[in-house]
């Protein structure tokens, strides 16, 4: 019998629809497997926290978490209440980088029953490994001057350990997939960063003689996303463009309330993060139609990583059944609601 | 009659193959007009001359180019002879940075008869106002150590000056048009030029009150560019951000061949370039079939700098039809060469 202690952030908006949802699926993987339980603790940090504490979270909420196996994360940010540079920096990216959550997959594929804005979505299948600790995300920069001379620089800092250690997370990735890897530059028009990447993905390919590697700078590789997504299996980028890439992903996948992602601690020391690629979408939040998929298949790379794949398969599974049946939120051409589509996966996980 | 002198660089690859192909479509419309000549003078600058010369162009050819009207530029790089980043700043991005060429504006808009990767690219018509100064394309940064402990620093500097400057292009020429901006931002992820970013947008826009504003991270951008192309007038992007979308923006329209652009200084002290989106694309150089639709659609938007919006219209009505028509090279789902393409197109604008 093995139990999971998780720390669960439901966040702002409809985090607090589908964080419910997806706990209720990992509930009823419990119960139907018999030999793994959960222990959910809720930590109730949003927006409407920093409102009342002026912080998105208390002095030991780092502390705090450390004692969990897994964050499980809705979603966070709420402009109307609280600036999302704020926010965001105050709780999402500062547990990215304080548990050292270095490296972001974020899988997107050809889910049937989903209605694709592509003519022809080709049954792609790719995971974007993201850089999730430096690069163009940082808090290096600054002003200068005011009013008309103002001038705001922005540090993109790429260490070689940080870079090689997300090139190789991608090459170890695809060595159980396709054994394709691509990067994602733009050494043609960023000038000091992207050289030094592609010479660091260059070099750490050689210990990999076995992969295929091609490289797209960001630009034509978020194109082909669109035109040609089949032609990928892992692609490795930094955070910025990791982001970017991510995002497109979900949208040829047909939604952007489907897509997952997991952010890994690869060393041991801290708890990893597991949130959906989908923010807190306050537009569509109280109406109960906000699909639950994205934060399930979430739930399911949790069980990944818990060491529970078995039972990973079965909800992204059931997940699919659920899609191709036609029980689905209004965002994929259906008009379930959360909880009718949630009921149902768990329906066909008891069976 | 007035006369044109413009410096034509066809650069790389097949720049060589479509400059000629809308040089002939520009020689047509003057031939037909009878008010307007155009004085084309060569320059073979690209990756072969540096091979040869060490160096994109001569020492001198910022002050050649300087007493020309345009620039008609191809496509440079091609990184099997020289690193891009070497032959695009180089050339590229010394003539847009030294030409103080500060704006790029880029179309995309459905085009009937061509196969879009879109289910239902829903008549969209939008144009990206991309700041073509600053930003993250900086040479500004560096590395430090060696080896493992090696890191490297890339500066993206915003001015307050530079920002505006694209911020309010942007809202001069959404007042022609459907009056309604859109600002690209990721200032949740993106600690201190993205806020500086949305300030500026927010300032500029109370001097256009009538307009319309959103604004959007890039990631969600991009992905909209797929779901909903048709809700976007003008965009205004940082340098980084203009290029993805506009690539995303040639998807969509079912082609990078066809995208085009221009470079526009604003101050008149020099001269503006006209440039399509795609590359020099060496993989299909040689073959006849590259699309002149880019380059060609690039020769209207000079046309429109130069005073010539009328005939601009009747190239771009030319070309729409000979697509429409079936006359078309492989990458928008046609058969016909470059040749052919170009020829339909000059038979339509001498009826
Ligand atoms: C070639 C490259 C430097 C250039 C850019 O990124 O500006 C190109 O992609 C473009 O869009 O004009
Ligand atoms: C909310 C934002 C800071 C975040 C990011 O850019 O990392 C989000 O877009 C994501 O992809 O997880």
């Amino acid at each position: 019998m093995s139990k999971h202690e998780i720390a669960v952030i439901p966040g702002d908006g409809i985090g607090n629809e589908v964080v419910p949802a997806a706990l209720d699926v990992l509930n009823t993987v419990a119960e139907v497997h018999g030999g793994i339980t959960f222990e959910f603790t809720n930590f109730p940090w949003n927006c409407d926290y920093y409102l009342k504490h002026g912080q998105m979270m208390p002095e030991d909420g780092l502390n705090t978490l450390q004692s969990f196996e897994a964050i499980f994360l809705g979603a966070v940010g709420d402009p109307a209440k609280v600036a999302d540079h704020i926010s965001l920096w105050g709780l999402l990216i500062k547990i990215r980088r304080e548990f050292e959550q270095v490296i972001n997959i974020r899988p997107a594929k050809f889910i049937n029953g989903i209605v694709s804005p592509l003519t022809n979505p080709n049954d792609f299948d790719l995971i974007v490994v993201r850089e999730n600790s430096e690069g163009e995300y940082s808090e290096v920069g600054g002003r200068i001057h005011k009013g008309e001379d103002q001038i705001a620089i922005q540090n993109a800092i790429f260490t070689r350990k940080g870079t090689e250690r997300a090139i190789r997370y991608a090459f170890e990735l695809a060595a159980k997939r396709r054994g394709h890897v691509t990067s994602a530059t733009k050494s043609n028009g960023i000038f000091h960063s992207m050289p030094f990447w592609d010479e660091v993905f260059t070099e750490t390919s050689r210990d990999y003689p076995e992969t295929r590697t091609s490289s797209y700078h960001i630009d034509a590789l978020a194109a082909f996303f669109v035109t040609k997504p089949h032609i990928f299996d892992v692609i490795v980028a930094s955070n910025l463009f990791g982001d970017i890439l991510t995002d497109i992903g979900a949208a040829i996948m047909g939604s952007i309330g489907i897509a997952p992602a997991a952010n890994i601690n690869l060393n041991g020391k801290y708890p990893s993060m597991f949130e959906p690629v989908h923010g807190s979408a306050p537009d569509i939040c109280g109406r109960g139609i906000a699909n639950p998929t994205g934060q399930i298949w979430t739930a399911k790379m949790m069980l990944d990583h818990l060491g529970q794949q078995e039972l990973g398969q079965k909800v992204l599974t059931a997940m699919e059944e659920t899609i191709l049946s036609g029980i689905k939120t209004p965002d994929i051409g259906g008009n379930a609601s959360t909880k009718e589509m949630t009921e149902d996966i768990c329906r066909r996980l008891k069976k």
